[in-house]
């Protein structure tokens, strides 16, 4: 399988704690990270130029996450400012790995690998990446 | 506007509330109960013979929400057994109000008044209740 | 029951769709709307100087949901860029209800009326709205 | 670090994949998983005997999740009848690693290793598996 080299690009995204995303626990439940680090993927993409939407509708193309592995090391709390770091780790035919680090300053709070296929939509066959979505995650 | 009368049916849809439906105040936080109340109304209807699914793809209708109102009376906890009751609050030519009470046993948690409008898909334009709704949700 | 008058301050609160925030019918999901109108309720506390943590952690009170209206008049999709507008609209010696209105530039796609009660944590016995929070929803 | 024989114990916990679960590729999104295999852990202990809320509440003990890793093979979509299978994996002397698969029918859609860390309460030292935890996830 082909693997590229990875652009050493790394997007960072703050976010703003909710009430919503805390449990009863009082820390941010652990499924709540996945949505930052969505978020995080898509602006990492536009800050590069490259509409994820425009992706989807324009070229049919999807990139549906195949793998995940979390860490939490800290708990974040309501109201905290921390920040998504996103790198993109590894590149391969048809997928892409993301590499995030969730901090709170200079602390890390949960390291974050996850794993997209390309995909042809509506039917899902796995397909290379596009030229538009290589220039953005190579270097 | 045509109104009709609407069924007298209750149907009941028991949860037990998650971990993950708690907040930092140990209570169920006040936006999950649209994702039960969503349950009670598709089973309430699966209950009567119609499936929801079947409605979208088979019948190209949908019916998004347009109006909600709840009253939220008292707290739920984790772990919590909980049932949602639904009626049919009022029909209209296009629009069906469901009427839950959310309740622990007796005591009576939430209200809520959910309204739906019928919608041919996939651009959205208002329409009247085929038959098979008319039929499940009127007397 | 006591009747105040409400500030006429307007808090604007900018929200950019997530993927997670849609359904299979492609638009935001009407449930995902209760997160953006408390993060603006949040935020427009402490952009007039008051901390809704501090509230909870420093004066044992919360400000619980006990009623919430909304009208879903168009759909937000992914990737949309939205405004979530809240005003005070009413305030009385224990409940302050907020007003808001979701747009995409100058399309209203959701109105919302929000009630928040005054409790003393953790029993929840209700409460007057102490001075700083009168200070900032009070005209 | 000292490791144990994990049960053998298998539980199956059914979920009906709701309209609130599915995103804009008329698929379950990828952080869904995470809420259903969290009810799947509670239930096994809850079937074993094991109240995991009175392991809070009487013990101060909690079990957060300290790692995830999944893999996405098929999409779950809305109103799929899908079952969440959940095994011990692997038990130390403060973690117990559960293994699942969700699936619908025989066909497998997600497969998961969570990992929880025993830990002391509200400070979050981490703490051996207490008998009762002993008892139910090994053999």
């Amino acid at each position: 399988m082909a693997s590229y080299t990875p652009s050493d690009y790394v997007h960072r995204f703050p976010v703003r704690v909710g009430y919503i995303d805390t449990d009863r626990a009082a820390v941010v439940h652990h499924s709540v990270y996945l949505r930052w680090l969505e978020h995080g993927r898509i602006e990492l993409f536009r800050d590069r130029g490259l509409e994820y939407k425009a992706l989807e509708l324009d070229d049919s193309l999807g990139l549906p996450v195949v793998e995940c592995r979390m860490k939490y090391k800290r708990p974040a709390r309501f109201d905290d400012e921390i920040v998504v770091e996103t790198r993109i780790g590894r590149v391969s035919r048809a997928t892409i790995r993301f590499d995030s680090e969730v901090k709170r300053d200079d602390e890390l709070l949960v390291t974050a690998e996850i794993t997209l296929a390309c995909v042809r939509l509506p039917e899902g066959r796995l397909q290379s990446l596009p030229e538009p979505v290589k220039r953005v995650v190579c270097s």
